[in-house]
């Protein structure tokens, strides 16, 4: 098995990129696995001099251009055709890599998965699925960002996605399904959170209902469903509001003499709270629904998250992710074709 | 001027209500302020002899029912004619009162509000306008429940009736107005905030442009748009991370006993953060766009927050709110009906 690394992708380049790859590469025994970094051929053959690593494992493909974050992502393929983003997405599509992660743009990702892998049979929509962690166990939440308008069945396919890799990346057999919403009661929302409400309530097992976004880290669903409107909302304000609190409690306690006291205390407590919140553990966030393994890592990925999502695109290969969701979707297909096709009417 | 308070909303009741009113009273020097304390009399008299007041300033009327939080809000004046809550919005429609303050059900407020004040001309959709604190100031966000599903032209009217509040409830002469979104570039977002952001860069002075939710407390604005679904959302979250990350924090020290040490030094800090976040320090949130002013204060609200929203009403009472709002839609109506018209359809 290859996996094709945008090594060029990221706010910190090959130089982290390609040490996470040779730091997945330790931790990974099986010597069938392998990563092919994609990008500048001098850059990363400097980068990686500076390792050690096993060279059956590691190759480089050369790719003369670069995604920049200000690119339109929609037409990534035909305007930046030999980039390291588009051409690690094409090892996947000709079957020389199983898998590909990027820490470049998503939409750019996005857009050159969907254009070379094509979506997998019966999906209208591929979704971004996220990981948020809690003190009471963390949950996905799909869509993070995919979908800014979406329709009732959309989430309804979400959630289908979003609870295969739910099973086989975390070990749950039987996923909690729950919608995101201002209320709990099934008439509570806006017209399409209605309408998913009773589609997921007789279509998607094991749906536990509404959750409000005050409840969402209470540990009530494993997988909560979203519009990636809303969805990107939540995952960009709980960045934001997280460094917020953290920098206005740091300036509160420095205002106080005794308290600052406390702070060299506090550091093993902070230290094990910023290790929980840490994205970089994380490991990456699929695409969902697409037809192949694609992994975007976030854009200030350390060596330690290109690792994580490497790590995340090997278990969803070894793991059959695709043929699941495949299956998941056919399955739900055959049974609800119809029923949705008068309720979308 | 009087204010009407529902004395028997919250779930704190009479004992924290009548106390607030006391304490407004105390407050406010102006003997010709004075508050109604509508609810059951034998509940308030009982409690109202605990307390020294001006009893010139002091009244109470009697009111039979109770406006429970699963009543379908819609109904309110049909099905509780003679609750607390719907005798107080009426003072405000006779003109025994000029403002209504309930801590009770907000769909059931804003719904006996609309039925028995209505709209102010010209007004498609009323909001509700909730102030976040940050230490960079803070920012309203409007609306943040009364909407589920709203147009662009909706999130305009927002805008004109939060700045109206921005400006003579918080001094500001020329508020920054923003709209939530998922990017910062006039494309993104989904249909309704795309046209949004048109006619926002049109129609209303001083706005500048998208804030994503990453950059929500960088305070880049003083009033952020939003529909109320997305808004709800961003509140209780809010509630819900703040709360999370607070007792994460708490469990997580607790895991070391050098950071527990820290404990009793970190009071004064603690105590400081606390009151900056604290709910009952904004004074309620209120219903704008009805012709009346009616202010809804957070249900678990204390004594001080009962104050704090009595503040809040007499204030939008003497700085003639209402006028303003209606002046700013008018002209606004006069100036870019056609335009709208046009847009809409």
């Amino acid at each position: 098995m290859r996996i094709a690394l945008d090594a060029m992708g990221g706010d910190h380049g090959p130089e982290q990129t390609v040490k996470g790859a040779v730091e997945f590469l330790r931790e990974v025994a099986d010597r069938d696995v392998g990563v092919i970094l994609v990008g500048d051929r001098a850059a990363l053959e400097t980068e990686a001099a500076r390792h050690n690593y096993d060279s059956d494992r590691l190759e480089i493909k050369h790719a003369s251009q670069l995604v920049s974050l200000d690119e339109r992502p929609s037409r990534i393929v035909k305007t930046k055709p030999d980039s390291s983003l588009v051409r690690a997405v094409q090892l996947v599509k000709e079957g020389t890599a199983q898998g590909i992660v990027s820490a470049g743009s998503t939409g750019a990702l996005l857009s050159a998965s969907l254009f070379l892998l094509d979506r997998i049979p019966g999906v209208r929509r591929p979704a971004i699925c996220t990981w948020f962690p809690s003190a009471k166990g963390g949950f996905l939440l799909c869509d993070v960002g995919a979908n800014v308008n979406v329709r009732a069945t959309d989430l309804v396919q979400f959630a289908i996605m979003a609870r295969a890799y739910c099973q086989h990346q975390l070990n749950h057999p039987n996923p909690r399904i729950g919608l995101v919403n201002i209320g709990t009661e099934a008439s509570k929302g806006n017209e399409v959170t209605v309408k998913a409400y009773q589609l997921l309530s007789v279509q998607v097992d094991n749906f536990v209902g509404n959750i409000e976004a005050r409840d969402l880290f209470e540990g009530h669903a494993d997988v909560v469903v979203c519009d990636g409107f809303v969805g990107n909302i939540l995952l960009k304000f709980t960045e934001g509001l997280v460094q917020h609190l953290y920098g206005w409690a740091r300036q509160t306690v420095r205002r106080h003499w005794t308290s600052q006291l406390a702070l060299p205390l506090l550091r093993p407590a902070l230290v094990d709270l910023t290790q929980q919140l840490d994205y970089a553990e994380t490991g990456g966030s699929p695409l969902l629904g697409l037809n192949g393994v694609s992994i975007v890592s976030h854009g200030l990925s350390s060596a330690k998250a290109i690792k994580n999502a490497l790590k995340t695109a090997h278990r969803c290969v070894t793991e059959e992710l695709i043929s699941s969701i495949t299956k998941g979707i056919t399955d739900h297909h055959n049974r609800f074709e119809e029923h949705n096709a008068v309720k979308e009417s």
